[in-house]
């Protein structure tokens, strides 16, 4: 839903019908929250169909003009709701979290901390071989979101040249420099050779499953691969193959295809893969109720919400 | 060393005996870059006592107008040196790699890497308990020369209120506050439970020997206390007091009070504890050129060098 006229719509709804649904896969933990927000706004809370839903899932949502999701992945909502409804999403703080993620784990992985929390579990004091001044500058990072502009203004402070990749390429003042995901793989302005850091931030889409292929891989030499927007962007063999020809260095997974990761994959156990158990883009429940506020004030002022997600796109 | 008048003694000096003796402790990986550095500047090389000494240790300084140190630590050479002789040192890019060293640990502790390294080696999926949002915004680094000023600066710039204890307690705009370190046990601004993060800078002098006092340590509520400049600025016994009290809830120490640390040493082996061997501020020989390059063009312009260290104070 994108019109003003359709806004306005929403919010005589929400007029004639303050209704809030939580669904039942919202956390516990947070339904009193949720409620009180809700009451402080003048909206009901209703176990059957209402105007606002707030929901991760379509079953929870029939009925709803609008539907709010408490996480910002909403892969399975988009597809199956239908146009007029309005989506919209929480991202609060996520994004500088998610950057902190990224920075953590490419100055562990730099600064060889698994190493020394070792050595000190077993009393070695090792100096040789100790962490080298980085060599390259370069950082990449695929999907210029409020995710990946959050990291690449993280990798810029910590002196990184920063290159975006994006659908469109239109330039972004976060990135030194955008390029169209369509030309990745002929530009010499990409210049793999001369990234340290490769981040994937994309969310799962028709278009965004599979698209690292080992032809984009392979324009990048031993770079430190890490992926916190969703496990379908780079298959598993297509990882494993990178890593065992060294156009990946190490691999730092917050997101897998199968979660939670079975024990028998094999990027378990591996020393150059690291998997964190999705837990880069923690959720709170402020920024949920941060994010509702939001939307609800926009609404109220016939404005589509800055969060409103465009159902054909998925994000 | 410090009247221009001195300055311009040492540059006839040079003028008359254009002469470097490297120490026998430079390493010896440095000496083709240093003897070329030397040549470059029209210095030659000799064995014995010679007007400039590229040394760590006083025996090798005898003789010397200009001593200069291709480490910043000088606690050995500062007190055994004449107060004509001009002392220099290298920092370099030392400052900016400590800073990237305190990131990485306080990073790597809040974000739970050693972990989920773990977790990842032995194929375990544990989403519970994550990394929760940063609870307290203060960090305070004890210690506001080159290498303090990089840390606050870097800490700044990922959201902490940086306060500086220094000698002086001037103001210092990579902080947002600097307090007399004489005042530190009294004054309300110092905010210890309100800091997360407790950085020791501090050179090794007889004042600063023992700095670090359980009284200080009871102004922290669980912070945690990283020491990157010299181990003798807190004793061990200090330390590990803290830590069963829960003032202090996890300590990364890249110097200790001995080094190499023995494997008796009740610090390693702690789940509360990581031990580095002294690698978070390593020189390259490019610092250490850059550093003569810059204190001989000084000299050479009848101005002090930048790098000159106060013999009295040791820094």
């Amino acid at each position: 839903m994108t019109s003003e006229h359709a806004v306005r719509e929403l919010a005589e709804a929400l007029l004639a019908s303050p209704t809030v649904r939580l669904g039942d896969d919202v956390e516990p933990a947070w339904r009193d929250t949720l409620a009180s927000w809700a009451h402080a706004n003048g909206l009901e809370l209703t176990r059957d169909a209402a105007t606002l839903a707030i929901t991760t899932r379509p079953a929870h949502a029939v009925g709803a003009s609008w539907v709010h999701s408490p996480f910002a992945g909403v892969e399975h909502l988009a597809p199956a709701l239908a146009d007029q409804v309005l989506l919209t999403r929480t991202t609060g703080t996520m994004p500088h979290r998610i950057a902190e993620y990224v920075l953590a784990w490419v100055f562990a992985e730099r600064w060889q901390t698994a190493r020394y929390v070792a050595d000190s579990a077993t009393a070695t004091w090792d100096p040789s071989d100790p962490p080298a001044p980085r060599a390259r500058d370069g950082a990449v990072v695929i999907g210029t979101g409020a995710m990946g502009r959050a990291i690449a203004r993280t990798l810029a402070v910590v002196g990184h040249r920063v290159t975006g990749l994006s659908r469109s390429g239109h330039p972004d003042d976060a990135f030194d420099v955008v390029l169209p995901l369509a030309e990745m793989h002929r530009t010499p302005a990409l210049d793999g050779p001369g990234a340290d850091v490769l981040v994937l931030a994309l969310p799962h889409t028709p278009q965004t499953a599979g698209l690292i292929t080992p032809e984009l891989l392979r324009a990048f030499d031993g770079v430190h691969l890490l992926n916190i927007g969703r496990g379908s962007a780079i298959r598993t063999d297509t990882l494993l193959d990178a890593i065992a020809t060294g156009h990946v260095r190490h691999a730092t997974l917050d997101v897998t295809e199968e979660e939670p990761l079975g024990a028998s994959s094999p990027l378990w156990r591996r020393p150059e893969i690291t998997v964190t158990p999705h837990v880069s883009g923690l959720t709170l429940s402020s920024d949920v109720v941060a994010g509702l506020d939001a939307a609800l004030k926009a609404i109220r002022a016939g404005v589509r919400p800055a969060s409103a997600v465009a159902l054909d796109r998925g994000y």
